[in-house]
């Protein structure tokens, strides 16, 4: 099945055959983590730990279950979840005194925490984030890894001194997330969400957004700066070296097993998955070619090899009592970026055969320092898959004049600033507004909606 | 303070030193968990994984929310459960059909899809585990790490084609335990819980518990061997190779962040924490001795040290602007097990002084080669402190032979079989009957409670 004829069937069909999730939990929207789906969770967990980690972010962990006296201290922020929290209101056989909300982000659990933490500038910036499944009681159709009601979940939460450094730590938040979507492969565009549709609570907010192969964006990770709209709330003050005591400026960076999904629908192809070789849990998979009188040579010979490459690449054998086509058709599935065949010839010659999974390219290799030999291949993948979703988001933006002419894909048009023209664009296309470019564009020309003369331009599209 | 004198206080106090865990948080008995809390947990979570991964178990993770008609299924089970699980009632501003339990453990999480996974004998033996919160709606006092509402929990679970070969994964999650154990610098005694003590819904439990200074036991793992009593109730069969359809036989083990809580109160002294080297986020803390007009020569042979260990150890450099005695205080409370001083008479002579943090004792080592010597000692370090608290555990563990002996400790006694006298055990002293010993010992004598003739050992203590 081709994914650019029928999306929502081949990414579907793409998950069951690489056994990442089963859906038939008996709650709707809540997917059970198979193995190999898991796995390339914890690579994604990781590479948040390596960048977050590295820019001097302390992990944290924090309760589930937010009080719903604390939940309820922000104004525009439960406002803007309310209608879709899950609550606790029973302990046992008890109904509780003060009911519980299962986070749907942490905000309200975090900031009373932040208020007894910081004391004086000393304690500033505080940087923090935590990987931990939010909830989210959605009403619309849900879909594995796009629309869900258990959230795999990551979110930073940094407080500063001033608005300044709280800039600056989103200027440091957006060169992590560029390096972060290079190792995803994921190509993006920022934008400022409009002031209609930033996060609840938020003074701003922006977003990154990718390009699925059914034509709509999908947001890979959303940058709120909060100013001290949440430190006024929930009191989290700092003495300044002059002895006054200021509200912080705040700020978080999210993202979600979302990843997961945009990965495989960007580039994933009629086989399956095609995986990054810094997500892919198995990088290479051996697969010995028996031949019968010769089964426990290659055998052998397939053994040695796992072991030499193992201490350098992540690497499976696959010694399963099946034909080699099989094999192949499974770890194709799974989206395993080379697989190495060793058969009798191959061994008589001290070589094996390397088949390219983004291209199905085959090569003979020697064996001798072919470790070497795949690192490179696999580095090489890595640069050429970003570059080819890059180019299709590219060729998938175009600018439009009139609005009439929006189509899929994403749609980059003057505006006149007006919320009235912005609101416009959904009602006459269905489309989202993505926002202002956050790396200014200069608008020429006139609004698309009302024909005024822009001085903003406006990204838009069908987004999940 | 001495833990030996009011050991909750210096539980608590140890905690609060070492930053591990934030008990201020507005819901009673969910505590916050600290970064440096969150590392140590990190690292025995990487002990669990590493050990279950290699012995073929794979790691899934299945949803918080269990629906209340998958939840009911097993009687003893909901028995067992239903004074203690927090209940989901409403999502958004309506109240949901079926309500939903929060996981309290997994068994009617997963059972059901095991059911769809199994067909086949060739699908078994399967074998899962996960990292996940599980929830207890506690009503009794709650301590941080020991008794807490939201739980850091680690379950496998297991499907087998025999109750032999559910036997047999028994003895493999015990064996798995042992090298656990060591890693965690934490000896215990494995019992077979008394029959009406056991899981709900297991055929029968073991249990390991260690013993802690106040003299009280703590549960650190637990072994449950169900048969077919689940997999009868959520229909989980395979097709067995003569085409019949039988029930499989599962197993359980399971821990949690209480291992985090014994390794605390098991090591720690006056100081704070003492970590083993394999749990400590940090083995070796480098403290430069700044003299005035060397700072430069010396911050910078530190740090050179610190490039040089790094690669081989898990090792930090303290270059806060702090004189020494705090920074020696700060990383003694946090138990880090190596402390490395670099002065200016060290650096003349090449070498720097190294103090252990389980003795206080000195030594100066040669720069040359420090790497080396360092990892021997903290391999060194490991040893002895597993065998110092196996020890303490050997000299509290001492046979009774009447009821009215009984003392903190663990009391080992003679017992006649019957259940009335098991009871009466703990009516009499207010101590948990722990079990019988799982590694069988002989029964001579009279039971402890009645007189009559012994046929079993009984192990009692005070539980946590």
């Amino acid at each position: 099945m081709r994914k650019e004829e029928d999306f929502s069937e081949w990414f579907s069909t793409a998950i069951e055959k690489a056994e990442l999730r089963d859906k038939r939990y008996p709650v709707k929207g809540m997917d059970v983590w198979l193995p190999y789906g898991w796995a390339i969770m914890k690579r994604i967990d990781q590479g948040w730990r390596e960048e977050f980690d590295g820019t001097g972010h302390k992990e944290v962990s924090f309760p589930l279950l937010i009080p719903e006296t604390e939940f309820q201290k922000e104004a525009d922020h439960v406002k803007g979840f309310e209608e879709d929290v899950y609550w606790v209101t029973q302990g046992g056989k008890n109904p509780l005194d003060v009911r519980l909300v299962l986070r749907p982000t942490s905000e309200t659990a975090m900031y009373p925490m932040f208020a007894l933490w910081i004391r004086s500038h000393a304690d500033l910036p505080l940087k923090t984030y935590q990987i931990v499944s939010t909830f989210r009681y959605e009403t619309k159709m849900t879909r594995t890894f796009l629309r869900v009601r258990e959230i795999h979940f990551f979110e930073s939460h940094t407080a500063h001194a001033t608005f300044e450094d709280a800039e600056q730590q989103i200027q440091e938040d957006l060169q992590i997330n560029e390096r972060l979507m290079r190792r995803f492969c994921l190509p993006y565009l920022v934008s400022k969400r409009p002031e209609w549709d930033k996060f609840p609570g938020a003074f701003y907010s922006l977003g990154a957004d990718t390009l699925l192969p059914s034509g709509r964006t999908l947001q890979l990770a959303t940058f709120h700066q909060y100013r001290d709209n949440f430190s006024k709330v929930y009191e989290v003050k700092y003495e300044a070296p002059d002895g006054t005591h200021k509200y912080v400026h705040q700020t978080t960076d999210g993202m979600s097993e979302r990843i997961v999904g945009a990965i495989i629908a960007v580039h994933g192809d009629e086989k399956g998955l095609v995986l990054p070789p810094e997500v892919a849990p198995i990088q290479v998979v051996i697969v010995p070619i028996l031949e019968k009188g010769r089964q426990e040579e290659i055998g052998r010979a397939a053994r040695e090899l796992y072991a030499a490459l193992q201490p350098q690449l992540r690497v499976h054998i696959d010694e399963r009592d099946l034909r080699p086509g099989e094999k192949f058709y499974h770890w194709e599935a799974k989206g395993v970026p080379l697989r190495v065949e060793l058969g009798p010839k191959d061994l008589e010659k001290q070589s094996v055969v390397v088949v390219q999974r983004t291209t199905g390219e085959k090569k003979s290799l020697a064996i001798l320092a072919l470790a070497a030999r795949l690192r490179s291949m696999l580095e090489l993948i890595q640069v050429e898959m970003f570059a080819r979703a890059e180019k299709v988001l590219k060729e998938n933006t175009f600018t439009i004049l009139r609005l009439e002419d929006a189509r899929d894909g994403i749609n980059r048009m003057g505006w006149c600033g007006r919320k009235e023209c912005g609101i416009a664009v959904t009602e006459k296309t269905g489309m989202n507004v993505l926002g202002t470019p956050y790396y200014k564009e200069s608008a020429s020309g006139k609004c698309a909606v009302c024909g005024e003369a822009a001085i903003d331009v406006l990204y838009a599209a069908k987004a999940y």
